[in-house]
């Protein structure tokens, strides 16, 4: 008696298959020979299936999630409380289909308990930042996601990886390039692996801009051109502090523009210039940069002319131009609303397609993509290397600011060299 | 010893406030008059709420979501395991922040052991349809959410009434008026709570057309014009039984040109208008229809035309025609993907104005309304009522497609009388 | 000596190949193989053709225009010097290829010699209205555009036809379908052509409209949806005046809406249904009316939903909604302003193309037409019949509006038997 | 007898005033208390004006162009008969309202004949280059229009000076700084005007865009962003010949990223940085360069990054990041196809408005400008000194691109020094 399901009778009623309950909607003859016709799904390999019941000239609906069972999940302790941690990465964890919040971390005692009550977390498994190490103690922990302010990054990754966990760490990864390598160095000598969040390397439309371009369809790609920007309100945040911060809004946001460029092409830049803007007399850019352009010469002769700034309206956007058309990705870099249009040739005329795939939070899909390589023993997408490297160019940038003049590179050999498998998203 | 965030000393180091941990980051002097410059947020009436960090040229971000601790969240029972609950509502409730799944209900118990096991939900919890009444049984189950061929609606709210238990129910409402009247009946001699779930009366850019329109900064609206259109699959499906669906594509999607005209102006239909097109041959479409094309003509003189159709390519658009300006809604009544436009002179120029409005789930709203209705003894913004009304105009329009001439309508003295309280989405 | 274009010579000087008058360019020897690297395109059928200079990735542009010498030009006199006139059509003559404007009829002696001279016509060449039928002895006149209001439009065309004269008539062509009638007899009887000016159907995106729907590649249409609404100023204007008008938004505007969805389909309806809205109280719709929604319906099962008015601000779309995707093309019945959008499922992702066709003067397409029909002996794409037929259809709207009831229409057998030979805008 | 417009009579006939000519419209009295209800304008000033006959809902028409009578307009003669002669300027001419073409330089007789046949040209003014200075004894030229290929501009401006007539002269200039300042001075000294073809400049959307930057209403401009992309055919065109174009898609195409970044904040840059890329082994760019990718830093801080190649498709866009909003100018430097957007915050959303100008040719209200100019004796907005400057930083661009390193330049005193007043587009 494997199924029970309401279904039509002979008699055109509804009934339960198993205790024959009738139901109200007797009338005409409905018999259906076959199946049923209540759509009810098959089971198959742990997961729910549905035919596909929309038309042909409609997209097909995608599979429903499959989230594991929450006690089979990944257990994530949140190192730091703040904006980023409670407006959109413990909400995302309610996506997840892999990974739980499973420990926080806070300064504070009071909001840490009233935000592990809010996500079901149980009161011993909130530390501060004295008791941090006793995370080791606290199996439902496996992966440390480190969402401090990036001067604290280093000792909480250093002191994750001591205590034996899996440490998913914000970018920028570090104050500096000598900090990433310890960071990375410290993790393998622990046998842990390093996540670095770079979140728009899992984000579908982001994925989608780089697939185009690497398929090759649309030839080869002159100008990648990246903008992040926004405006930054009252002096006293950590972000123009640079022992917490590292630097102002390239590290912060321009840290995208460079991330990204690399991902598309999977090239390293060989040739690097930058110009620094502060506005004169504004207390907040004393210690760190409000804005920054710069250009990236690749290899392969591809220029990525970015922007960034804490001192222009939000703009986020993100533009290739190949032989053969061009890829526009509005809200590219922001945590949502990316819009994906892509121009070519048709006949006499030009066209420009929107594209717009499902939505999805990119945050949980980053999150869940760390819990499957500590399930499945994978190196991440974005490892420690990534970060490292992105720190190695920033001091590039910045070195070319001060001098004035374009600062050389040395090639790298192969491509994607400093990153895992890709995320599957399937 | 109330709170003990990393700050920087007077020395530039960084140290936990109560223990004196000495962090790395040793360097230049960082002396920080007044408060840390760590942004913390602080704890006010059971929410954490931050200090805006944007400048005023941006957006300031919303406060961080503040969830109930699942234990206070109002508990919901799912009555089938369909498309939309597995790949849309138990999705949402990822998102919600007062309500959670407790419970499901199917014919299948493997699809059901799976489903609750991927949703954290107990073994003992899962029902079949005959067992259903039990439910009354089950102090967590505070609401029966009805997710069932539209055919059984009737049946299974009727019952969830008997056990006790308040009750949501899917749109359509049931096949017709008089099952739908016999509903709010029984929900109301039952004593619970019934509200309909009409998503996009909770969906932000569907409300945010609705305070538009009513704000009479646009003048008065002269046409509507609503279009929800998709394809279809195969035959074997439930909704091409009209034992099980009531209709075609009229109850299933044209019902949101209805409903939404209807909410935009508060106001009900004093004559209705309809033709049905069916494609010659194509045996779906014996017992429902596919295509319907009809009018809605309001007291104050705005006309609603609609089209609906199982037979045409994915197309969710709302638009309104007003003395000032136009409002164009894309993917009006999609699950996502709205896009919301304005128009209006703006000097010599036309002007149109596309507004994005942070990106909410429209499940997890209504869901979320349901709880705070019921934790709060209020009634819903779309309760039994709005579905009646519903029912009667669309067998109006299928009494005007029959008989080739509209169909007067009495005029009804409320505006808004089959709604209660606006949902409250602060 | 045909040719001295200046060119490169082998030592890298810059010469005109027959007078050998060097230039300043004197440099490193740039010695060509072939022809001269200067394009200087070449005279084939009395047109100059280039080669294409573009890449294949782009458009290829189109060929230079070949405009008539103007006095190979077929003359037109405009009658009536109002907005559309001093505004459109004067203007469009500058951007025609066929046609130029010879004579004015005016009543204003003062403004007609004003415009004569601005234009560059003689002043013996303007008529008042009681002169017009001198007309008749002008021989540079070929074709008379009748630009007067609606209700002059028959006493025009019928005193220009005894002239001897070709017809353009503006839309609508008359008051009602017996004036229109007559206006065709009268032009058949005199032997000259009549073509009514709907400039949409010469609009190229409109053509492509029509293009994309015949090809049947996005399978049937199910829904047209057209809209033309537009604000109007004070009350002192012929429009609001039945005689001189012939009605309110239908006639003026929303025949837009009924002549696209013909043009389109190439069908005529068999049934009508429409309902007339006046705001309460607005002394301009006394005789005529604000706004009309109304909906057609076409042997083939397609359903066009139009609406329009003088009472919400300008907005003049069309949509058409087929079995594999949708056409948007805003602004269709606008002067200016096009844009064209395509919709339709792209693999797993839904794709919305706009096309960007080259911007030409529709009133300039049009007004070549004509010219063109007049030197080849052709029927007018748009003539005579066409505009009977429009308002024999807005005769059944107003009787559906009047009488509350869908008015059904004899089926006609052959497709576009209104129209004449579809227009070549090669 | 002033007037005699058909008009209502007491009885409802419509006639003519002066002759009481009546027509068929009799009916029901349409007695008309005061002015004629016909609309029919009113002469002021040697122009017509209507009343605005639109609702303050809509954007209100523009009065009706006033053209100048043919005979009291600026003749001009057109030197060169390549494309952008045949295709844009000389059908541009046709939208003129202050200018005609009166002669034509050719090297092809065959084609001058054609041409000037279809333009109505006397046969006597058109002209060899070798016969190009007998062009000093036609008074009906007062502007030479120089269309040649870059190489040869100097030659034919000073040619023109000599004549004594006023020169028009395209973009880019001349082949380097040193010409162009030997064309200013050759005109200077001959007392003619000099202006340099900068269409953008005249085009509305770029006006439109300089308006709103330095009304300062979005607070200041952090960057500017302007890509200038296309493809290019086969090597047989004089554009890859240095010696006629002077260099490759940076004098070309780029040079409108320059101007326009110029353009828009009125000053000069004080360092520029650039780079080159050429593809390997495309033989097309053995003289000139493919792709250049440039900097330029402005004194106030605003940095612009602009992009240019012959290799990428068609991509025309400007992009201004201020400190309150964003403004994108789509297809800016392209002929026709303009698209406005600007981003700013409203309240707790993000508004991008699209704001729709009336189209106008940007080719005529240029060719105009230089009209008024010589008819009013005034001095063009953009005079050969405009042209001068850019040729100075392409030389300090191609300075970089060769070393290396960025090159500083001495800051400018004045504002739009190099420009005359901006162009009145009323």
């Amino acid at each position: 008696m494997p199924f029970e399901f309401p279904r039509l009778t002979r008699r055109g009623l509804i009934a339960t298959g198993s205790a024959g309950l009738l139901t109200a909607a007797a009338g005409p003859s409905l018999a259906m020979p076959g199946p049923s016709p209540v759509d009810t799904g098959s089971v198959q390999g742990g997961r729910v299936t549905f035919p596909n019941w929309r038309g042909e000239a409609d997209r097909p609906s995608a599979p429903p999630p499959a989230p594991l069972p929450p006690s089979e999940r990944v257990g994530f302790a949140i190192v730091g409380l703040g904006r980023l941690s409670l407006e959109e990465l413990l909400p995302a964890f309610g996506e997840c289909k892999r990974a739980r919040p499973v420990a926080l971390v806070s300064g504070s005692p009071e909001k840490a308990a009233l935000v592990a009550a809010q996500h079901g977390i149980k009161p011993s498994s909130v530390y501060s930042y004295a008791d941090f190490d006793r995370i080791a103690e606290n199996p439902e922990v496996r992966v440390v996601y480190v969402v401090l302010p990036n001067g604290l990054h280093r000792e909480y990754v250093l002191r994750a990886a001591k205590a034996g966990k899996h440490v998913m760490c914000e970018k920028p990864m570090a104050n500096n390039s000598a900090e990433a390598r310890e960071m990375t160095a410290a993790c393998d000598a622990a046998g842990v692996k390093l996540m670095i969040a770079y979140r728009c390397q899992y984000e579908p439309n982001n994925r989608e801009v780089i697939r185009l371009v690497r398929s090759g369809a649309m030839g080869a790609p002159r100008f990648i051109e990246a903008t992040n920007t926004q405006t930054m309100g009252t002096g006293d945040q950590w972000r123009f502090r640079k022992a917490l911060a590292g630097g102002g809004a390239l590290p912060d946001i321009g840290l995208y523009c460079l991330n990204t460029a690399r991902a598309i092409l999977g090239e390293e830049p060989v040739e690097v210039f930058a110009r620094v803007f502060n506005p004169d007399g504004d207390p907040r850019y004393r210690e760190v940069e409000e804005t920054v352009s710069f250009m990236l010469r690749f290899p392969s002769g591809t220029i990525a002319n970015c922007a960034t700034s804490y001192g222009a309206h939000e703009s986020k956007d993100l533009r290739v131009r190949l032989e053969k058309g061009w890829i526009n990705l509005e809200n590219a870099f922001a945590y949502e609303g990316q819009r994906l249009r892509v121009a070519h040739r048709e006949g006499k005329n030009e066209a420009v397609e929107t594209i717009r795939l499902s939505q999805e939070n990119q945050f949980a899909l980053e999150i869940d993509h760390m819990a499957s390589c500590v399930a499945q023993n994978r190196t991440p997408h974005t490892p420690g290397q990534e970060g490292v490297q992105d720190h190695l160019l920033m001091e590039a940038l910045y070195k070319s600011a001060e001098t004035g003049a374009p600062v050389a590179l040395a090639p790298t050999p192969a491509r994607d060299a400093t990153r895992g498998p890709a995320p599957d998203q399937s």
